[in-house]
């Protein structure tokens, strides 16, 4: 896709290719218990799922000493990642989500791809997530050995979940994953973030009763890349092929996207394991594009920087608002204006001043 | 509207009314070149223009001196402000706005009201701002004892700019002013901070070559509580009814507001001042409906919650971007991101250890 991108493959390339004998090294260095970053590095790049599951598992630890491997670990994976297609998936409890991603994952994977499954859902408990957790329900895709599946790390802040996740990523790039899917529920301000670190964002919706736009969140219309209406099987394909044209009208009202396209709707039964073709080669027509017209690259540069200042304006908002002076009169401060007893800026000259004092 | 709007009322009626003496006084007073906070907030609260001009003055400087003055000032006009109206008007240059305004607000004059007319265009150069500085514009209404007319702040943030009109809002509640329309030409953000200011937020239009929604701002169409089609008048009347009803089908497709309320689509010719009084009957029943329901006392505690946390929150990235170690060292690492040469997070992490190094 870019010139970046061909030097990491001419990189891997020099990588040596696994051999039986180096596999069973491999796996008896992967079961000490203190397994080096180097030794990690090594089989995750030898594309050896064990190694990268122990990766993703030192990325979402909360031990300091982990997290410092964690750190080596990505750094030494950085320059073999990127080479995937991001697919952001999103859409509320019930509309499908995991038989939609193990259609799409079982075609690529005939299609000859590797697939990584990851998630974003801050409000998954320490138990690993609500979602993917059960994998029984994406029984096939679990059993292929060109798939990839991981719950949605814990965490009490999107920020931090989502870190960990496009941590994740790098690490199922460095291991030879074309495609990496990412779904959300969609709880809070889950879809930005996985928006924001995908390249292509898709929609999934039922046919409704009738009046489709009701009822969907603010903004995620104008994030979507395509809008899929699932279930479109039995008494549903008129319902769904409505939806569709509804869907079709209401974005064409939308204002263009910075990238030009213009988000398409299709329909697609999961269940059935129909239109899930078209959906992919609607994805490929959309990297095929943006490839060309330079947008694809461009839009991950965009986002490399996004987080960035992201990550640092929520690590300056935490240690403000962690600060015991601030957390001791914040909630007077915010009651105080919300009486109009004193305006917000001289409340928050006073809060800062607060936090400087410790 | 609310018990706390009541409660400033009684004290607005204890304060004494102006005589002729008094005003003779007062403005020898406030000739003088060190005005006191207590003559000023005296003057204004007495509905004194001059001094109202004035302390809007201290609050535009940069001075720290006058920035001590502004915010006492400010302190002291808080429990006679918050009994107004406050109406956000946005519209891209050539539509009409000053017209409007002045149509507007000249209708207002002739029910008995106050108005009030700010800007926020950040834009806007040392000069006093491209919005509302040629007053030519707004002839008749400058003429008028009862419109005070003032153009934008000038400063480089729109955080700043916003701030400085959000500031002087309360400065004309104080003088009694009943309506204040905030004006903005929509630069950047610019609509989003009028829009977390005013009661009520009004999207002005023209009718164009068919395809209204292209080329409107993403977002805006969602905070606007009506959008008026301006200049129905003469040939342009017949394109005016169909963007009229193009807005209002798009309208119905998007997800109803929290306030419940269901934005409605108005035409109207501010330059033959027809259609007028249908718009200010629409903001009447809006203020009237979201008065019975609540939504417009706490969307006004939900606007004070937003500016202080706003205002910490630029605060504190103003004070880490500012400093100097990050601004010798963040554009090499944005490169590095942008590269793939570094994650986003490590980079976070070396320029948040940086900020704290100085």
């Amino acid at each position: 896709m870019s010139k970046d991108n061909k030097k990491n493959s001419d990189q891997t390339s020099k990588v040596p290719t696994s051999t039986s004998d180096e596999a069973i090294i491999r796996f008896k260095k992967l079961q000490q218990k203190n397994v080096s970053v180097d030794t990690l590095f090594n089989a995750i790049i030898s594309k050896d799922t064990t190694a990268l599951s122990k990766g993703i598992t030192l990325i979402e630890s909360t031990q300091q000493n982990h997290f410092l491997k964690a750190q080596q670990l990505i750094e030494k994976c950085l320059p073999y990642a990127n080479k995937s297609i991001r697919i952001g998936i999103t859409g509320v409890p019930g509309v499908g989500k995991s038989t939609f991603i193990e259609a799409l994952g079982n075609l690529l994977i005939r299609k000859g791809k590797k697939v990584a499954v990851l998630a974003v859902d801050p409000s998954s408990t320490v138990s690993h997530g609500s979602i993917l957790g059960d994998k029984t329900r994406m029984e096939s895709l679990v059993r292929s050995k060109e798939a990839f599946i991981r719950p949605s790390p814990s965490g009490n802040s999107l920020g931090g979940v989502a870190q960990k996740t496009r941590e994740s990523i790098i690490l199922c790039e460095a291991a030879g994953y074309d495609i990496i899917i990412i779904e959300t529920v969609g709880v809070g301000q889950s879809e930005t973030a996985v928006h924001s670190m995908v390249d292509f964002f898709l929609l999934l919706k039922l046919a409704g009763a009738g009046d489709e736009l009701q009822g969907i969140k603010r903004g995620i219309i104008e994030m979507a890349d395509a809008i899929v209406i699932n279930k479109a099987d039995g008494d549903n394909q008129k319902r769904a092929r409505e939806a569709k044209n509804q869907f079709r009208k209401a974005l064409h009202l939308y204002p263009l996207a910075e990238n030009n396209w213009s988000p398409e709707v299709l329909t697609c039964s999961a269940l059935e394991n129909k239109g899930i073709e078209d959906i992919w080669k609607l994805i490929q027509k959309y990297v095929d594009i943006t490839s060309k017209n330079g947008f694809f690259d461009e839009n991950r540069r965009k986002q490399n920087k996004f987080w960035l200042l992201q990550t640092i304006e929520e690590q300056l908002k935490s240690s403000f608002y962690n600060n015991p002076n601030v957390k001791n009169q914040l909630k007077t401060k915010i009651e105080a204006v919300q009486k109009h007893e004193i305006t917000p800026f001289a409340a928050a000259r006073y809060l800062l001043e607060l936090s400087k004092k410790s």
